[in-house]
């Protein structure tokens, strides 16, 4: 590509940046877009509805940069829990990473690069240049200047090494602080048991109560059986959508809507009067629900939340095999009551089984099918293909400016869009595998979404087709970073763009937040209730976090092939990072609490990139004719693997569970804690399922903003 | 290979077993060899050493047979341990499969084989005939007959996987009744833990004594540091060697052996007392070790046994992590005080580290060394290369029975001598790997052993050099089968001539116990000594495992490829259970116990043979033009391995650990004990270091056989 193209992207993207951040700071002010820009402020009952108008309504500013960056980090922690903090801990780490490598890059590789002579280049037109001339590839073959591409490979690993361990450190010992100064909660002292093992005599529920009160008479203190509810949830649903009609209707007092035929497609009934239509409804699917509900009486699932009087005691309970049968009496960590997943608890073992087997075949299918939009993707980047294939298209081809859209913006933006599919895809794959938590499957998600892009983005356009559908080369390890060496270089200048549009615009759309805007508006137009209930988003980390990882792994490649990507990654990440601090703060409300535990992903990842960009420098240093330089890489990917097995020893046992030495402490403060009944007696019924409460619908139709069903029993 | 030099290695061996065994029943009746055959009950002060001689005692008789049938398997678990009875369960399972595989192999199959006419054969003279004509070889390509081939593989691995679980639920069940069952045990109570963090006020004595009197104040009992013994080691073992020189001295009196030069090579010195000299040499190392004791006060190392008063409160301490930094606190289970191998302390977590990679080279370099004996046994085999390799040796070979001895006899004889040194080095290989305990040691080195002779006898055999030089058709997944089926089938009469010599013969010599016999005779008549201590052997499992399952994997694989070779494993079977069931009752002690852990070791060998059969079949299939066969047979691989999957949910676990219902259980009795207050008393000082308990030598020379160290404090 050419470095007009690659102008004409930036240009595009940063005209679309401004015009984005503008309509931002302007739109923000307009109360009437709350709901979009601050629905977690107006949530609270916070947020300040003056009306009244005046020009400064109507101007750009940029004081939400101010109030975004002016929180310290414990702020952050009380409103978006350390999941939030950990994840703003990807920019401020990224940031350090890049701040180095930027330094490094620009400062010498860049120059050097500059000064090699490998590929012919006309200068006599600069924006015509070929941008691999500040590439790696300008060296020239044997030079003894890679010797400095060799130690700036040696430092960079170092460094970022050097900068995992201490956030790993860092992240590991804020959980402990966090869980340390958290107040009880309910997941803390209960585990979810599975595999109850049936007996002839006693209901489920009586062999739990046995069991548990028999061997942990002192620390056992009650459980909940888990019972299968998609008929209750389904009937409830009904109902909710019921009640929010009529609720509508009562609330109109046109009686031209208050009259209707119902019924198939509205016809050949005669009008009735559908507020008593709709209550009688109401009442009818209550009565099912209510009728479904009765029926579950000892249709108990084999399985149970049983919750103690300490957290050690369901440490205990939870670590230790309990029954002589291991496939009986499974315990495993409770979830949050709010990110318990219910809908799981109806999949018996064989159809989580099957589950699993459909998404690895899912998973293959998406990614074969993803082909189609980066061979078109590929086909842009080659113009001169193009033209070939369609010579109708050369006239319109041989405008410069078209021509640099098509080959600098188009592909990226197109990617983008087929990209934009792939989260909500995983998330449904993720909860048809059998979590119990929303949580879970955020995280699973989340790593599914990080090896699909990883895969699809960077080495899908990397190998540009053709070598990749030779899944054989694989097979022969030794050939691998031959293969990289050639391949990945080439590819950097379309990465700059996928930075520019998938990186700086998808930010500032971001903080737009187009799409709810959009919806916001059209609800106002084409209905007109007012006031209904709008729900504030949780943070969407499976999407998120597998964007920045990466923009990560693109730095870290070609840190020392093609420098010129890092200050588009650093704008990237100084954006991001102002933009998600307020995006957490004032949008996202987080509905649940991980601890942290998205960082070993993180930290994995990372080392992913690092080890490849050792095989692509192995290659790099083979092709350009300094075997001794490829040799002496070789330790490197040894010590990086050495050292992610000495971190996964030292650090993530932490964030698989917590130590017996906090959960004692915790307990003996809850000793003299007055609160802790109160809280004891709230745990019993915590982990109740929702659908087995007692359900109220009718007779509440005054009240507006009801809750779905009555919280307390 | 022709028959009559498969008959001459029967032959031989044949007449070698019924010499052993005519042997064994003269000399075991010699008083004089009690401490050969029946070391076990010598010690025990059992054996009846009437020393009237009569004629009974130099007739053969078969006595011996019906002591070691007789007892019940509950005798054998009181005298052997749960070790013993798993390790006769090898042979009672392997019997019932090839009882199985015998009929269908025998009736069946080798008929249809001896029917075919793919191998031409001179039928005029049966003994020269191939032995292939009995193989699978034999059945005409595309034969529809091959179908009952197909049929008898699916059957009979659906028979041997219901015996796995079948047996796997026996034995799991045995571990957990042998547990409920026994006495409280140290190793019940105790944790080793690891990892204890430095302080800079207390010592680490009291900062464990802190940590777990703080955290478990109601279950913790007592703990012992570990010190950096090797040093007291060495003294105590040169004054244990001059003990019994000077033992020696005193209870002879000829005043010529009482002097004696002493020093370099015994000359320049004048000649002195040497009962004073030893004397006071002993006096000397004793106080030196004594010396070396009171330097270790304060220098403990970062590891303690810690006891609890309670089984689930070491269970507790155990499962969960302790400390905040995962590195700190580390647990794992105690082992039995007499299997604590206490060399190991001195080993620095860097050192073991080394120890494990200079371990994974030594057992490559083992590996490489081990294609000598393996080409020489080839060579051996196709005597025609040799003789135009050795021109000189034609007139030798042309004469028949000297040809039959060296193809059929002297192959599988040279193998099974270089094999003998291959468990004592894997023993020496595990013991620098840094485990605990004696135990871990044996399983480890079994595990070793396994795959060490399955990849040298079986692969390096049956692939016979060229082939396995070129390893990378290993990358190559899909041309496995095709290798095996090819190579696999031919090496049917050496793996047979290999079960006669190293099964067979090795088993009567086994009873035999020649090694044990020569050496007692050499000593009575090399040193004049009597009464000398003698120790009582352990049973070598990790020598004697790993041969039996080589022997099921070739009755596994050849089943029906050449089921010839099932008869004689099953008379190696049933001579094993007959004489390893005497061996174990009359022979050898038991030293450890591991609670049957290694039947799991059984198990995934049994798998992985079945598997191995699969692959061979989908390529014998495939060579046999009868692909459908071949097809049909691959999710056969596949089910065996999702059932091993299962097993390992089910059955594993138990053998990791025990459950949570067990250790309450028996604590609960032991509340109503009267003796555990006595147990928990000696409890306190079971994992002390031998070398730390007092040294007491001198004083001691009259008594004779007294123990090296005072045992009691």
């Amino acid at each position: 590509m050419i470095l007009s193209a690659l102008l004409t992207s930036v240009g595009i993207n940063f005209g679309l940046c401004l015009l984005f951040f503008t309509l931002y700071s302007i739109l923000r002010k307009q109360p009437v877009n709350a709901d979009v820009y601050a629905p977690r402020v107006v949530a609270e009952g916070k947020y300040d509805q003056r009306s009244d108008f005046n020009l400064e309504r109507l101007l750009p500013s940029t004081s939400w940069v101010n109030r975004a960056w002016h929180p310290s980090e414990d702020e952050l922690l009380m409103r978006a829990g350390l999941d939030g903090v950990v994840f703003m801990r990807i920019f401020l780490f990224s940031l350090k990473v890049f701040c180095f490598a930027g330094i490094v890059g620009l400062c010498v590789l860049l120059p050097i690069n500059y000064m090699g002579s490998q590929i012919f280049i006309d200068f006599s037109d600069f924006t015509n240049k070929s941008l691999e001339s500040f590439s790696i590839s300008n060296v020239n073959d044997g030079s003894k200047r890679l010797w400095i591409h060799f130690g700036a490979v040696y430092a960079f690993t170092a460094f970022v090494c050097y900068l995992l361990y201490v956030e790993y450190s860092y992240i590991s010992s804020k959980r402990l602080a966090f869980y340390s100064s958290s107040d009880p909660k309910p997941n803390e002292f209960t585990i979810l048991v599975r595999g109850i093992p049936k007996s002839s005599t006693d209901s489920l529920s009586e062999t739990v109560e046995n069991f548990f009160s028999k061997y942990y008479p002192s620390v056992y203190l009650s459980h909940y059986m888990v019972y299968h509810t998609s008929k209750i949830w389904k009937l409830i649903n009904e109902a909710e959508k019921m009640y929010k009609k009529l609720a509508y209707l009562k609330s109109t007092d046109q009686s031209s809507q208050r009259y209707g035929r119902v019924g198939f497609f509205g016809i050949c009934k005669p009008k009735v009067d559908l507020v008593q239509y709709y209550e009688k409804k109401l009442e009818d699917l209550e009565d099912k629900a209510r009728m479904q509900q009765s029926l579950l009486n000892g249709k108990e699932l084999p399985a149970a939340f049983v919750s103690f009087k300490s957290r050690i005691g369901a440490a205990v309970a939870l670590e230790i095999q309990q029954g002589e049968n291991p496939t009986e009496w499974l315990t495993e960590r409770a979830p949050e009551p709010r990110d318990t997943y219910w809908p799981f608890f109806s999949a018996s073992f064989l159809s989580r089984w099957i589950g699993n087997v459909v998404v690895v075949l899912a998973c293959v299918v998406l990614t074969v099918l993803f082909f189609i939009p980066v061979i078109i993707v590929q086909g842009l980047t080659n113009l001169n293909q193009l033209e070939t294939w369609f010579p109708f298209l050369k006239s319109i081809l041989d405008i410069a400016f078209i021509s640099q859209v098509i080959t600098g913006y188009l592909p990226s933006l197109i990617l983008k869009l087929f990209l934009h599919f792939v989260p909500p895809v995983m998330i449904i794959l993720s909860s048809i595998q059998g979590y119990v938590a929303r949580s879970q499957i955020e995280k699973s998600a989340c790593n599914k979404v990080l090896w699909f892009i990883i895969w699809n983005v960077f080495f899908a356009n990397a190998l540009s087709g053709s070598v990749l559908y030779r899944l054989n080369i694989f097979l022969d390890p030794k050939e691998i970073p031959n293969i990289l060496a050639i391949a990945v270089p080439g590819q950097a200048t379309f990465f700059i763009t996928y930075v520019v549009t998938s990186g700086w615009t998808s930010t500032s759309s971001e903080l737009l937040r187009l799409m709810p805007l959009v919806s916001s508006y059209t609800k106002r137009i084409f209905t007109t209730e007012t006031g209904e209930e709008f729900e504030v988003p949780s943070f969407p980390y499976s999407s998120e976090i597998p964007t920045i990882l990466l923009f990560g792994l693109f730095g870290i490649t070609y840190f020392f092939l093609s420098p010129l990507i890092l200050p588009f990654l650093l704008v990237y990440f100084c954006l991001g990072y102002i933009v998600y601090r307020h995006q957490l703060l004032n949008v996202y409300a987080p509905k649940f609490e991980t601890g942290g535990t998205f960082w070993p992903i993180v930290h994995n990842s990372t080392v992913f990139s690092l080890v490849l960009m050792h095989m692509i420098a192995v290659g790099i240093f083979g092709l350009k004719k300094l075997p001794l330089a490829s040799s002496l890489t070789i330790p490197l990917p040894i010590f990086t693997l050495l050292f992610n097995s000495y971190c996964r020893k030292r650090f993530l046992p932490v964030f698989k569970g917590y130590p017996a030495e906090l959960m004692i402490k915790k307990d003996r403060r809850d000793e003299n804690n007055p609160g802790i009944s109160d809280f004891l007696e709230k745990l019993i019924t915590a982990y109740q399922d929702p659908a087995l409460k007692p359900i109220q619908f009718s007779g509440r139709t005054d009240t507006h903003n009801a809750p779905l069903l009555a919280s307390e029993t």
